[in-house]
């Protein structure tokens, strides 16, 4: 590892195999259904060790994403997103006949294009209705508006309701600490419980109730009534949820090392790493643009796209030119999504180089 | 061009070529050389119209960029960038071999790393001196400290001192507008002129004083003394360059077309991008994740990784889902290093699509 040359994205085999186990063990105990968002790691091998200790099956965002995953070998897939336009839809028909696919629909309209697309080559595809659970991105409102979607999705020909989901990515946008999201985490979990209620007592059958986030996940498992979790992050966490206190720090098991290019006043050094491998992503939670680990005293202040400045104010001299340095990334999503491939480590040693195979898959 | 599946990277032909032109005729006016950074496009073909248009030479952050393009058969290359370690050196030792390579150094200690993995097989390469002139990222401050570092590059053996060189990239953090640089542009030539004298009169010779940075291009062809210009971000320009006033909206060359996918209430539009194709830059001098074009009143009011939330408060109901929206990024340099490819359209048709071979060369 220490022969890699950088900037380089390291995993570490250990941690991420146990933040993997421990997020199957929490929901397998809950009675819950794990289905990993691989969006966080976009390699096939990462979502096999996910289904190997247990989940159900994955999530994407993309179908790009999906044709990978099922050119991996990965048969149970949910696409978390609103799928719109014949291109799409025709993909979206071709995985669903080697894959057992579902899909979100969050409007009326979609939901009639979706049918459309399946129903007139007399395939059926399973359909989940996305609530607004208080992120206010997409999605219909818990209640009425989403009995009303599912009852439209119910009776429009192509379509299977199998249930509701939701994404509660405002609990770590609107909260300071983990400490502190108790209630809104079961405000969520009874807005889902109710509309699935609701729903259910116009006879239609509510076989999912679907919620995801890595910060809420642990809270997440002591609510009745969920029956999926679908938390992303987890596998590798990153310097936002060190922040906002969901693990400590030595918990993370995504890092990029970089070297130290110039150190051009004692109190600053400049890495080879700036936000095309970082990204841009900030957070109310971290001071900076990462986590330095194991140089006390010195902050990643700033970045500009290939340069990488660490403040050493409150420890002057601290690094020379040719020291290698060791980064959390703010959003580790955003951070992997720059990367052509992950190298993984086992106690400083090379064991495997994934690619990322699912990256850029924008479509 | 309006059959292309969303999202999708546009690049207007009629508009590049003019661009293009525009800065080599600047340049070409004011007797001074230009040697673009790529680094924006990362796109050979592009690199290739620049040489056609008359640049003398390209400038890359990255070795894997040079490799890409002298593999692209472009001869004359400048790394502006300090290059560290054992394997860097060899990379650019066989680059050396095969193109007119020139690097960057900013203090002794990679003076002398460079000048032993040179020397040591006879070779030698040519180097600038890089000088910060307000950025406070890496460089050597003009004047003493500048010739101090020219003196020992000319000392050591297996380098040749060619010049100095600065990129002036606060211009456009520390200012509001184009209008308010022009002192500043004309301080950063003085002490780039100043300490080229101070070197001259050591006895050496300062062939080549070099500065870049697209916002400061057209002040800088006034300046004396100055023999090269290196702007990257003029070849497309993005909504910082707008928003400085370097370029009115309607000259810049990339876009990002995307497709609705939801409306759930008649202020929100959400578009199937995010920061995973706009990068999550921000800037003081752009409203929000970036520019909408032919829909007054939206604004892009926030994004994460697959979705971009409009904010149609001004123009309630003016998209529904299945319309396109382009959008200009922030910053197109980051947003480019996420696409696969580009495609190159003229008015409306589509001529090339070009695969991003520069992309992800993080080392």
């Amino acid at each position: 590892m220490d022969d890699l040359d950088t900037p380089v994205a390291v995993v570490d085999l250990d941690k991420l195999e146990l933040n993997i186990r421990e997020m199957a063990s929490l929901t397998r105990e809950a009675g819950v259904r794990l289905r990993p968002h691989v969006k966080t790691h976009k390699v096939p091998a990462i979502a096999h060790m996910q289904l190997r200790e247990g989940a159900a099956g994955i999530t994407v965002a993309k179908l790009g994403e999906a044709e990978v995953m099922a050119s991996a070998g990965i048969e149970d897939i949910f696409v978390a997103y609103p799928i719109w336009g014949e291109a799409k839809w025709e993909r979206l028909r071709m995985l669903n006949r080697r894959a057992r696919m579902r899909v979100s629909v969050d409007s009326e309209v979609s939901a009639e294009g979706l049918s459309e697309a399946f129903s007139r080559h007399g395939e059926r595809i399973d359909v989940l209705v996305k609530v607004d659970t208080g992120l206010g991105r997409i999605g219909v409102l818990p209640g009425e508006p989403a009995l009303r979607l599912a009852r439209k999705v119910e009776k429009l020909p192509g379509l299977n309701f199998k249930g509701i989901f939701t994404h509660e990515g405002h609990i770590i946008r609107d909260f300071g600490s983990v400490e502190e999201v108790g209630e809104a985490v079961r405000q969520v979990a009874e807005k889902m419980r109710e509309t699935a209620e609701l729903i259910r007592r116009e006879g239609m059958e509510v076989e999912e109730v679907s919620v995801g986030s890595t910060p809420s996940a642990r809270i997440m498992c002591g609510e009745e009534g969920i029956t999926e979790q679908r938390p992303g992050t987890y596998a590798f966490y990153d310097a936002m949820n060190v922040g906002f206190g969901v693990v400590p720090e030595e918990r993370v098991a995504f890092s990029i090392i970089c070297t130290v290019v110039s150190t051009p006043a004692p109190d600053r050094a400049v890495i080879d790493g700036g936000t095309k491998v970082f990204s841009s992503a900030k957070s109310p939670k971290v001071d900076g643009m990462g986590l330095i680990r194991g140089v006390e005293g010195a902050r990643f202040a700033w970045a500009n796209e290939e340069h990488g400045v660490l403040d050493l104010s409150s420890c002057p001299g601290a690094l020379k030119v040719g020291d290698r340095v060791e980064v959390v990334p703010v959003h580790v999503c955003e951070a992997v999504n720059l990367w052509d491939e992950l190298v993984a480590v086992r106690k400083g040693e090379v064991e495997a180089v994934w690619p990322v195979l699912a990256r850029g898959k924008v479509r």
